[in-house]
């Protein structure tokens, strides 16, 4: 049967506000800083003097590689990645909403780019300009195939916004430049990049063009990964003398970047994290164009390490700032965590990719997870603060003293010297339409909930599904198919893990005993005319606690409503978060306020503050004693929402009377 | 009057065992590693390429330097002081035995470094070998004034040793070429060295030879402090395009080297640890010889900031690895502290100095509190192997997994890349004669309980002055004095603050209502024939709890006896250490375990372990429901016995039913 999803639009209250804010403040902010037209302050996204934040350059980059312009490369060695996911999120937004202008805009874009590519289709302006003759030699450090992918990403979305062929024709000129010079063959490079995202890029280019060519040469990347183990030193000896590339890198243990061994061995996620979700979302990717089930079976255990052992609750990844990275098992610290937005984004990238290979609602969950916490945290209300880091306790005191808590900033910053996140942000943002619904066989699958309307084709029926709610806030989801003709199809709907009770009708009339298959609720039958679906998700408040393992987490719970994790502020709670605690059977009330935070749900409930007796005056130990309390309302906002008001102490477990 | 303590001799069960091992096992051992004659491995302090560590060399540094040997300085640019250390090691340990082996080891060593020594005084490898263009140019990081220090330090103690007068002649003329070199008068370096020691070791250096210009010296050097705040900054232009000093120092800010503002405006324990308090010890020791009130003044404030708000209650100080530093008040995070062996070992330093400018039992307070926990937990039963940091939480695990702390070892390694520790625990250990009592006008104040027997010049009375005491196992204390003619004293016996209960007898008859004078009992009376006074303190065993600012040990106690802290380690209690609990009114049992770590104290009670229950099988999280437990007997031994028996979990704050 011919079924297919061919075109979704989101119209949603609580998205559209950030959708509407990547195209009007982001994207344009966004330009301006990569051009240095603003006077901003960038921040170190950590105390590290190799950090260059003067200035992004990232366009003058290109300019001078492209012979337009004097000087030298600035930045991190991956600076032009910026431009390209710029680049990207723009394709995405032209997808939604015309705009010569911005359309104008990136087509210059594309022009100085064709003129920055070398004549073998090799891009990449550090190397063009700076040291073409260590080009390719320094894997570990280099990023180019890094570079290349995010292009490669960029190329194909652009394409398929605007039809730009020469967007898409750099961009085979780029890998073919790259095919020629990796794989198996006599001659060729027998390695891989030290920061994977050409794998996945490389698949969706074999989506858009056909071209297997491109396929074999991400299969390449994955399975050549790890086999040798000492590809990176033996590049390190042969390019001897030379500066480092990046600073401090070659200390790096391989596992850093997943190269310790080869894919299908790694049952653990470790090292650099974003490395690791783009490593498994290309491995994902593979898997399913080549039918690869050991792949597939690989990026399962990868997945279970992740979300049953080192993930938090927030859909944060990568518990260290050094590294950026994963470290063990249940070692999950809130106040000196990564968290890096970016690493939240390539987490969604991964279980989209699973989604793929197979409908379950694990990986949805997680999903969803990340998106309304994690990632979302990443941006400030106005559009141009970011976040690198997204720790789940803060004290200012000890952000701005504890030198090892130099990376957990208080507030968003404007801009960063590694301006990774704020861009892909704005690319995950703007193709979120891509991330609602994904295909099986005959049955669509639902797995955000975002009012939209979206067109499936079915065999050469046009079929119209909508969704309309008011969630986050809301749980009552509608969902209508319109189909003018019968056709039989199934759609699966995601019961997301903390609504075990929810209520479902058909066309008004309550479903008894409703199928449920991995995690959805399955229906299939031949649909006909307008029918609508209702569905009431359970969304009173919920109380978690963490796998007792997890230090850091005992004795303490989260609050969550609908998919939304919840933290106190001192905004709202006064200082020292640390001392109150959640009562133990205190009802907890919710209400949405409209003026905070441009609207946002508002928790709150009874509990107690520890008190700081006299006997704590000026001494730091005592004798113990029975604590005592004071009586004390407490006040959630959700996650995402935190540091838009106030510099202060923001908490995301807390104490829970015992 | 004249009064004074002329020769304390230890006859101590439990120290004579530490005095013991370090004249037996650690001097010829760090002899050993000193000239590289040992196949250890020798550890970095924490993960950083930079750190040295293939070989000490610090012995073959001076065979350089004097012209015996051709070849490169290797180590640190403070290797010497390892040497020095060791020097006054020696020195201390001849002082209480003959061995005229070692003394002539030792003569041979002071032969060495008048070799070594330059015309004009300048002492120090590094810069005589490698960089002679560059001395006293990069004082932020040189550290030559640091090893210059430590030399005069172990002069000082060898001279008064041994009579050696060619050691303190090196010493004279050391500090003579830098009294040349710096001071306020044209052509003199206004400035001082980026590590603090110097001030303290020319004190010494004026107390043995009498000479002014050393306290003179000393002084110009503290109050310089901090007075121009570009000075660093300037040596560093001027020496422009030279290689670091040391990799990576030059972002340090300047309250790193407590250089931000003059040191009678600072008022919070900032920067590297060891740095304040051998600046502090200096700056105590100067107003104590020049009578300066507004400088003691400046001790108390600091002094005060460090006990009230910056101090572990193990007596470390040094919240973070990054910098070896003092972070803001009240953030003492057990895991991932620095917690030095020789910043401990500066606040012995520091409170001494202290006591000698005025007796105050919360000096000597915490002073036995370093002495007993985190100082002597810096090194192994077997007295060889050492800790640089004493963490107060350790999981295996994490230590090897989470980069960000790599400081924090699981057991002692048998050396380090910067081995400032060790041999400064043997100089301490060896020369803790001099820290048991001090004199105030005519009376003697007795800090330590340490069995002992101690000549007092009364007049021209020679007075005998005994302790007898199993302490610190035992709370049972006779002293006795033996005057031959009637003299009149006072003795002032401390109350540990722990023992606010004690028993009190003189000659059998208790003291009815005895006069305390700033946390000492006072007896001031004349003294004739043999007598008695006993003392019995409350060795019952006590649960401390901590100021409720200290975010991490909320709800969490600490198990004290006597002058011990306790914890909790793996081989008695089993792994995950946080899931105990000690219940609410259970009682401790105490026992003298005469197999376990060469005879320690362990204490035992009722707690409780939290279950792993099954809800949480492959999840990291769940709905919040009431814990479940087990019934666990605790084990706890005392803080510096632990990881002497196998590797493992160690915890100190322990969590308390609440």
């Amino acid at each position: 049967m011919s079924f297919n999803i061919s075109k979704t639009k989101i119209n949603d209250r609580f998205w559209d506000n950030y959708i509407d804010k990547v195209r009007t403040k982001m994207i344009p902010y966004q330009w301006d800083v990569l051009n240095d037209h603003l006077d901003i302050i960038i921040e170190k996204e950590r105390n590290d003097d190799y950090i260059p934040s003067e200035k992004s350059h990232a366009i003058d980059n290109f300019k001078i590689a492209a012979g337009l312009k004097e000087g030298n490369h600035y930045g991190w060695v991956f600076q032009d990645s910026d431009v390209y996911k710029w680049l990207e999120a723009v394709a995405y937004s032209l997808q939604k909403k015309e705009d010569d202008q911005l359309r104008d805009l990136a087509d210059s874009v594309i022009d100085l780019l064709e003129m920055a590519q070398e004549k073998d289709g090799y891009l990449n302006t550090y190397f063009s300009v700076e040291e073409p003759e260590r080009r390719f030699k320094m894997l570990a450090e280099s990023h180019e195939l890094y570079c290349a992918g995010h292009y490669i990403e960029a190329a194909v979305a652009y394409y398929e916004a605007t039809n730009n062929e020469k967007a898409l024709s750099i961009a085979c000129k780029l890998a073919d430049c790259i095919d020629e010079n990796f794989g198996n063959e006599e001659g060729k490079i027998k390695g891989y990049d030290g920061h994977e995202e050409i794998e996945l890029a490389l698949t969706k280019l074999y989506e858009c063009t056909k071209n297997d060519k491109y396929l074999q040469l991400s299969r390449f990347f994955l399975y050549e990964r790890g086999q040798d183990t000492s590809f990176f030193q033996r590049q390190r000896m042969e390019d001897n003398g030379k500066r480092d590339v990046i600073k401090g890198m070659a200390h790096r243990p391989l596992s850093y970047y997943q190269a310790h061994k080869p894919i299908l061995e790694q049952d653990k996620a470790e090292g650099h994290a974003v490395r690791l979700v783009y490593l498994c979302t290309g491995m994902a990717e593979v898997a399913r164009l080549t039918k690869d089930k050991e792949m597939l079976g690989a990026c399962k255990k990868l997945w279970k390490n992740i979300v049953t052992k080192r993930m938090y609750i927030t859909g944060g990844i990568g518990s260290t700032v050094d590294g950026e990275a994963f470290t063990a098992d249940y070692d999950l610290p809130n106040d000196t965590m990564y968290c890096e937005t970016c690493a939240s984004i390539g987490l969604i990238f991964f279980a989209q990719a699973m989604l793929k290979n197979e409908p379950n609602s694990e990986y949805a969950d997680v999903l969803e997870r990340a998106l309304y916490n994690s990632v979302i945290s990443g941006m400030a209300l106005d559009g141009k603060h970011f976040f690198y880091v997204n720790p789940l306790e803060v004290v200012p005191a000890y952000s701005e003293k504890d030198p090892g808590k130099s990376h957990v900033k208080v507030t968003r910053p404007a801009w960063f010297g590694c301006a990774c996140c704020p861009p892909n942000l704005a690319r995950l943002i703007n193709s979120l339409d891509k991330y609602i619904y994904t295909q099986q066989e005959d049955t669509i699958y639902v797995h955000l909930f975002i009012e939209n309307e979206t067109k499936l084709q079915v065999k050469d029926e046009s079929v119209i599904l909508k969704q309309h709610t008011d969630y986050p806030w809301s749980g009552s989801i509608h969902f209508s198919v319109e189909a003018d003709t019968k056709c039989s199809f199934g759609l699966g709907i995601r019961i997301p893990f903390w609504s075990s009770q929810y209520d479902v009708k058909l066309n008004g009339a309550p479903i008894e005993k409703p199928l449920i298959r991995n995690g959805y609720l399955i229906l299939e039958k031949e649909w006909f005319g307008k029918e609508e679906i209702s569905l009431q998700l359970d969304m009173s408040i919920k109380e978690w606690s963490a796998n007792p393992l997890v230090r850091d987490n005992l004795g303490k719970i989260v609050v969550q409503r609908g998919p939304f994790i919840y933290c106190v502020e001192e905004e709202d709670n006064g200082s020292n978060l640390h001392l109150l605690s959640v009562s133990r059977n205190a009802p907890f009330t919710y209400s949405f306020v409209e003026e905070v935070c441009e609207g946002i749900g508002v928790i709150k409930t009874k509990g107690k503050k520890k008190c700081i007796q006299n006997k704590w005056n000026d001494s730091l130990y005592a004798l113990y004693t029975n604590d005592q309390y004071e009586e004390k309302e407490i006040t959630f906002i959700p996650y995402f929402a935190w540091a838009n008001r106030s510099r202060g102490e923001m908490l995301v477990w807390i104490h829970k009377e015992s």
